[in-house]
């Protein structure tokens, strides 16, 4: 089973599930309250190179629909040089090349790097790639494995990192250059996204499948009510998933529907009055969302009863219903947000104040493991953990069970 | 006493309020439903004159915060020809001019005519100027009044009429345009606002003052969120509110948080989820929406107790909030919204499925008279009318009178 490590800069992903049983947890585990230092992560990949302009921060998104393209991002500090890619399936051997793009931006007297990104295509499912960045001394390599072809039943593991290093303040910042109608500066930059592949208008909210996943990825902080461009395009998302093809379906954004930290909360209500009905009606089977410097999951509930003539109120169980995880934890200058509110509400199931990731491990169309693990100081300590069920294969298949029974 | 016709393309405003007394009523009356025909207007003003380039669409827009500007706008079609206004005191006699602009776009097969905005400002209050646009022979005058001074107990007289000829679909189109990074394109290349004048980074969102009213305008389809430009300045917005300089604040928005048609129904409610507690903490007056193509007023209610952990629900009388009223019932060549929810929700107070208009007259710094006119077949029918008391100075006087009466 191949594994995908998913850190859209802001927020990403992850879960799984068995019955309902309410009454939330609120963890006892207490950390100190310092901003997080950074993430260990592998030093040859994050680590600044020698050498004269060699290439760093060198990272990979997927460049498709579909997963057989990538786009490989680095930036040199030196001077522009090449945004060439070589690569092939055997190490120093590169039978390949694809030629990208360089760019560059200044914020007041900042000035950024050479920002590369080059688009590998035409690749093969479920293979290993070798490539080289750089040129000369400076060069580096490194590889990747692409996903496995689109398949209901293909195992796949993907790991979920939120709010990793960018802060609200930066967001504001993003939503400023947004509005001043300069969108290639800094966030777009450095994060490039396949949003032409699923139709989508902007950078900031996109599709793609992979493996047996169809995962969609939504701006919070740009407009989505009834009409808008973000709107219009996620209904006609919503008709192209094909649960057959892709029995999973993620949903990934900013700000949470269900919290119950103090900080931020009720936020995502805006967006949860719009999507919601959406989320449950397509039975979206987990929902990921960053910003609180927390971990929480819900239970499947939904609130699309509220209406405000009617006086039905406040989310109530229902198997139709998403997962919601915020995975704002994954380390942060701001620190963490530690207080939640009293009482736990009813739709919260887990709760805790730590610095963590989240994987999740997609077995077949039916069933998936999740583990949220704390990072304790170093140390991974698996800490909520469960097994979901596909909320369209299961469903399906429990529903013609009730017909048979009935008939 | 003067007045001010307002009719921004989509939306605009108005209203009074006498005491709550419950109970909705939603009119009897019946219109056929066909779709508008022209409300009449002036014809000298709004015909297409004669003559080569001859100056057509002429319309005005308050040019500053506080109401010594104005932008004139309009539209030739032959050629660029002169952007500059003429202008003085005395008719046929100019001794001022300005220079203004002129810009033209396509869409499509479409292709404008020569836009034209002409700012003239350093106005001299409560004085009627006369102002040439065009040369020779169709060059073509016309009059406008300013505003008197800002002052707390300045009478003036609001015109407000919604949803003016425009549809949603022609709001998807400038939805559109603004994501496309092209937004002085349809809408904004007709329509100039002076935002810059209240801090607003938008031509969207926007503040003016004028006689005793302060006025702020929002922007349905941009990004509203906490921590989005339009956010920021609406609150930054609020602290410049001086209600002892301008008693009456009334805001303009497109989609009604309040409304009970069920076309449309709710799409109002992400913003009233961010908004509506800084409206009745800031106590304002009234709220114009236009969207729905009906006419309807709510009572003072609020639903800012509404908590997704705690259960309290739905509005609740509340005196501190402003009322609702939506006047999408400008006509428009969709037709009316005909068909409300049954039964009329609580803070429904009146509605009716009618093309009509609304006026505001403020007459000092605590009382103001609503009326709203329904426009049957071109008889102008006063249809719902009453007394707005001032939200800041009355209920102050309240406040003050009690206190007295405690003490």
């Amino acid at each position: 089973m191949q594994s995908f490590l998913w850190f859209i800069s802001t927020l990403f992903v992850f879960l799984s599930y068995v019955e309902n049983t309410f009454g939330g947890i609120t963890s006892t585990f207490i950390r100190s309250q310092w901003p997080s230092v950074d993430i260990p992560l592998d030093n040859e990949v994050f680590a600044v190179p020698k050498g004269h302009n060699a290439p760093q921060q060198v990272h990979i998104t997927q460049g498709d629909y579909d997963g057989k393209a990538v786009i490989i991002s680095w930036v040199t500090s030196d001077e522009p040089g090449s945004s060439e890619v070589q690569y092939g399936t055997t190490t120093g051997k590169y039978d390949h090349s694809a030629e990208g793009k360089s760019s560059s931006y200044s914020f007041y007297k900042y000035k950024s790097g050479y920002i590369h990104h080059c688009l590998l295509d035409g690749l093969e499912y479920d293979t290993k790639y070798y490539y080289k960045v750089g040129s000369g001394g400076s060069s580096r390599e490194f590889w990747f494995q692409t996903p496995p072809t689109i398949d209901p039943d293909a195992s796949y593991k993907f790991g979920i990192i939120g709010d990793l290093g960018q802060t609200y303040n930066s967001l504001s910042t993003v939503q400023h250059y947004m509005e001043e109608l300069d969108p290639f500066k800094s966030y777009l930059h450095r994060y490039p996204t396949p949003y032409l592949a699923s139709k989508s208008t902007s950078p900031l909210w996109y599709a793609i499948r992979r493996a047996s996943a169809h995962i969609i990825v939504l701006s919070s902080y740009s407009s989505f009510v009834k009409y808008t461009l973000q709107w219009m395009w996620l209904r006609e998302e919503f008709k192209r998933v094909d649960r057959k093809k892709t029995p999973w379906l993620i949903v990934l954004m900013h700000v949470p529907f269900y919290d119950s930290n103090d900080v931020h909360f009720m936020e995502g209500e805006s967006m949860r009055a719009v999507f919601e009905k959406w989320f449950v009606r397509n039975r979206v089977d987990i929902v990921f969302a960053g910003h609180v410097h927390a971990y929480e999951r819900s239970y499947r509930i939904s609130n699309i009863q509220y209406n405000v003539s009617s006086g039905d109120r406040n989310p109530v169980p229902d198997r139709s219903a998403p997962l919601y995880i915020t995975v704002g934890d994954g380390g942060n200058q701001e620190g963490l947000a530690g207080r939640f509110r009293d009482p736990q509400p009813d739709y919260s199931a887990f709760r805790e104040a730590s610095y963590g990731h989240s994987t999740l491990e997609i077995k077949n169309r039916t069933h998936a493991f999740y583990h949220w693990n704390r990072n304790d100081d170093g140390k991974k300590v698996e800490t909520d953990s469960f097994i979901l069920h596909n909320q369209y294969w299961v469903s399906s298949f429990r529903r013609r069970k009730l017909k048979k029974h009935r008939s």
